[in-house]
């Protein structure tokens, strides 16, 4: 049993309640549109939000995320099923509950083996890049649904051309609906909250009325369909027949190549809806001192997956927008997602048919107007001004999206994230050290005036020593080695070397080795406990001519006792900063 | 001009020539054989064995790397290209030219760009692991020429099913001379140099006399052949006809679609190739104070490898066993490779009839007890003993190659090799520390005896912060506040920290505002230099309540003056060990 069932009250229950029931009205429109924005028929996207809010509930660790379909996750999906299906086909759908279902799987399976880290092995430039190129693609995607237009293309340009090259089938009452469903949804989002409040309404009940627009105008969308049978007279697209009733429960088996072929893209949804979803859910518990374990978001996210999979969905994961609206309306509790369930279906088991002349233009407004609040210029920006390479990977994995495809994005942003590290990881910080006059302690001798002694070289490693620095660290240690040719005693202070590992060691060998034939004497000071319990199982420190210093104190009075050292004739270029 | 002939002299040419020489009966043998592994006419590989020494000679950074066809790369080209051409076709030729083409383009490009450091992308126990896995690979590949049989697969399972259903095929006379090319091979391997140094040789050349063996027995092989006509009257596969004279030289104009379905592989082949090389010529220039400069490593087998592709040749790079002979004969300077180009020539131009009647069994038991040598138990060992993850890698990136083949093994490796870091990056280490009394050092509470304030919470942040770690040492660290309500002042000592990316200074921006809401002050002390440079420009350290204090000691008076500081009731666990 989660713990938040142990303490749960009225208070909370009320409380919930309000959350379930705004978050439903927005939940209903998204879902519908969400499910077309993956090629499937809209009401699939209510399949995918009853058991997989359920299985969250159970399993998940935020108190307020909303889980369900998503912009995001729906591009992937229309991206990796488009190639391998005919939109609308029973294949189709079938291969996107295949998408949920391995989805899940992998998503559990990472949760059993507690790598919920691997949510961190996105930057944030990375992450945001991701989501706004995303969100500019998914945008000029449904501007063939907004204006009555049938082009094709899974990249910006292709799309572009298309749309343009189409651009005379332009169906004009249909784009005069979308554009006024824009206009409309756009304006609500800026002024509708303001407008409210100066109506009297509290700030927090004008945000969340403001937040149910959408389905204002779905409803009043429908309306405009019935009165003027725009419709069947103007021939503007509509959802059509919705099948009432719950989804039937049940999976088809799937064939050993759809697995294979679905793997990736399968791992890549469902590991990027995990990145998302814990970042949602870990900037807003963050704000009311809750704490969310990735580790149990796998799971929470897998189990909705696979309910999602059980009940003809397709993937989900938390989304953004309805997790703020879900914590702002006061959820307390995942029995809010709960709540949103049981509406959901009762909106599928009786109230269907209201949606079935509900313009698809419309869903296309909706969806445009919600994604490009995810363009997110606002990190770019910050990213150029902080750090150069995360606005290198903000705009190349942004770029990547738009140009070579959602996928494709992906890697281009995974790539960039981790090669940006190793490149880091590779140029560690080493510093030639010296006593600070008087004192035991020991500086960086290019920012502090210390005393070196000619026959004694310190050096402090200010890195883990590992495969992707070490060869570095000794091509520093050599130069530093070849520019005093007095030097007898080499010191390294290891005491920021938090690991060492074997390619590190190895290195470490041959250079004790090298210098040993040099006449030189590695020393090794201020070992960590840990690291120094692995070295003593490899002989190292045995091998070397003193056992391993505690401190560089000691190594000092040891190697050159008594001496006075020599003070620096000039004074360091900053002396007064702070050490490094 | 590279530095080493300026000081060139008469001296170091005896020794470059003897080298040279020596190197040369090697390689013989080794470009007929590397050239049949890779599935090419046995001459291709003489032609890869002349133009690249130039090459590598003018550009390339270490004296002693004997470059040419090697055994890796040529399973790899073949591994590339098998599945587009059938061995022996123009077409393959024409496609291993372009692997070496792509190869040298693409090293040349990272040579221009100082990209050496991506040599050190994979670990030791991955590279250890690759060769060992693919040398394996290549022996049971090699027991088909060497037992007579036609059998085909690229993993080791295929290779096995394949050699055992075709058993029946073996052909007995050309099984018998290779088994016996085996014996005798292995044999001098091992008993050679010892015989010949109790003949009175010296330990040097007896060790050089032994390496010589392949190039004995091959001529040995040879004669049979010649005085029992096997290959004529028993039906031993001979080399054959092998066109005399040099290359011609020239390059055909590739199809885009060759390009593209080449560029994985050319990629992988040169970067597996260059980190071998690298490692090979770091730990032969170690042993005489020489250095290696990666950058023009990959200029020099960029420039090796373009040189081959224009000799209609294949991808070379540094090979293991003949740089160690080269390095044994004495050679000084890359003169050796020189040389052994000029003799290659001269082999080509006036003796290639000597080797058309080699028999490709012999051959075969070339390739298999040179490969055997390069099977690395001894690093897997040692990475058992010393680091289960390291051994996991060894045995997971071995594994991926006999399983998988050898692409995907590379794939593998690398995964691990990065993945392995990056979990070990995401559990940073954090310790709480305190006052040693008395002092004004501060340390890990949990192995010193040091002295806290119940308002003042000091945490040292021992590795840079970024997006894989900041998120789990945020979660750290309000682990630590929650088991202190009385703390109002947390300071993160900053001194191990070398760098904040963007993702970490978000989440040092959300910590702050979070523990402002909740009444406590964020502290920054022992900010390094550049650090703070880059800090200062967001603005966070001019909204914390206070300045980054330049030392712990410095906050302690500030926050918590005149506190006496409660000691320690307990002594620690381990008060004398090393710090941590």
């Amino acid at each position: 049993m989660p713990g938040w069932m142990a303490s749960y009250d009225r208070g909370k229950a009320v409380q919930d309640g309000v959350a379930g029931l705004v978050v439903t009205m927005l939940l209903v429109p998204q879902s519908l549109a969400y499910a077309m924005l993956a090629g499937l028929p809209p009401h699939v996207g209510m399949y995918a939000s009853i058991l997989p809010l359920l299985a969250y509930a159970l399993f998940g660790s935020s108190m307020t995320l909303s889980v369900g379909p998503v912009a995001v996750a729906s591009l992937m999906t229309a991206a990796a099923i488009g190639p391998l299906a005919a939109p609308g086909s029973a294949e189709y759908a079938q291969l996107a509950v295949l998408l949920a279902l391995m989805g899940g799987v992998v998503l559990l399976l990472f949760g059993l083996l507690r790598m919920g880290f691997v949510a961190n092995l996105l930057s944030h430039p990375v992450i945001s890049g991701f989501v706004s190129g995303s969100a500019v693609l998914i945008a000029l995607g449904q501007l063939k649904p907004l204006l009555g237009i049938r082009a094709s293309g899974e990249t910006a340009l292709h799309l572009l051309v298309s749309l343009l090259s189409h651009a005379r089938e332009l169906h004009l009452p249909t784009a005069a609906l979308g554009s006024a469903a824009v206009v409309l949804l756009w304006a609500a989002r800026r002024h509708l909250a303001g407008g409210l409040r100066r109506l009297g309404l509290g700030p927090a009940s004008a945000d969340i009325a403001a937040k149910l627009a959408p389905m204002g105008i779905v409803l009043a969308a429908i309306g405009l369909v019935v009165a003027v049978d725009l419709d069947r007279a103007f021939g503007v697209a509509v959802v059509g027949a919705i099948p009432a009733g719950l989804p039937s429960l049940g999976l088809a088996m799937p064939s050993l190549t759809q697995l294979q072929v679905l793997l990736v893209p399968a791992v890549m949804i469902a590991l990027v809806g995990f990145v998302e979803s814990v970042s949602v859910a870990q900037s807003l518990a963050i704000k009311r001192g809750e704490a969310i374990d990735p580790d149990a978001e796998l799971r929470g996210l897998g189990a909705a997956n696979l309910a999602s999979a059980f009940s003809a969905g397709f993937p989900v994961t938390g989304g953004f927008a309805r997790s703020v609206v879900n914590f702002a309306a006061g959820a307390r509790t995942p029995l809010s997602g709960v709540i949103s369930a049981a509406l959901m279906a009762i909106v599928l088991l009786g109230m269907t048919a209201l949606f079935e002349r509900l313009p698809l233009t419309v869903l296309a407004a909706t969806i445009i107007v919600a994604v490009v609040g995810l363009v997110d210029l606002a990190t770019a920006r910050h990213a150029w001004h902080y750090d150069r390479a995360d606005a290198l990977a903000w705009g190349a994995t942004a770029a990547g999206v738009l140009v070579l495809g959602v996928e494709a994005g992906v890697g281009v942003g995974v790539a960039l994230s981790v090669g940006t590290f190793l490149w880091r990881a590779s140029r560690p910080h080493l510093a030639v050290v010296g006593r600070v006059p008087g004192t035991e302690h020991f500086r960086n001798e290019k920012r502090f005036a210390v005393e070196t002694q000619p026959e004694l070289l310190m050096i402090r490693v200010d890195e883990s020593l590992f495969f992707a620095n070490v060869a570095e660290v000794v091509r520093r240690v050599q130069q530093e080695l070849a520019r005093r040719p007095g030097v007898r005693h080499l010191v390294l202070d290891m005491a920021p070397v938090g690991h060492v590992d074997l390619t590190a060691l190895e290195a470490l060998e041959r250079l004790h080795a090298d210098l040993r034939d040099r006449g030189i004497d590695l020393h090794l000071a201020e070992v960590r406990g840990p690291v120094m319990d692995r070295l003593v199982r490899t002989g190292l420190p045995g091998r070397l001519s003193h056992p391993a210093f505690l401190s560089l104190h000691a190594a000092v009075e040891k190697l050159a006792p008594g001496r006075p050292g020599q003070g620096r004739a000039t004074p360091p270029r900053e002396p007064e900063r702070t050490p490094a």
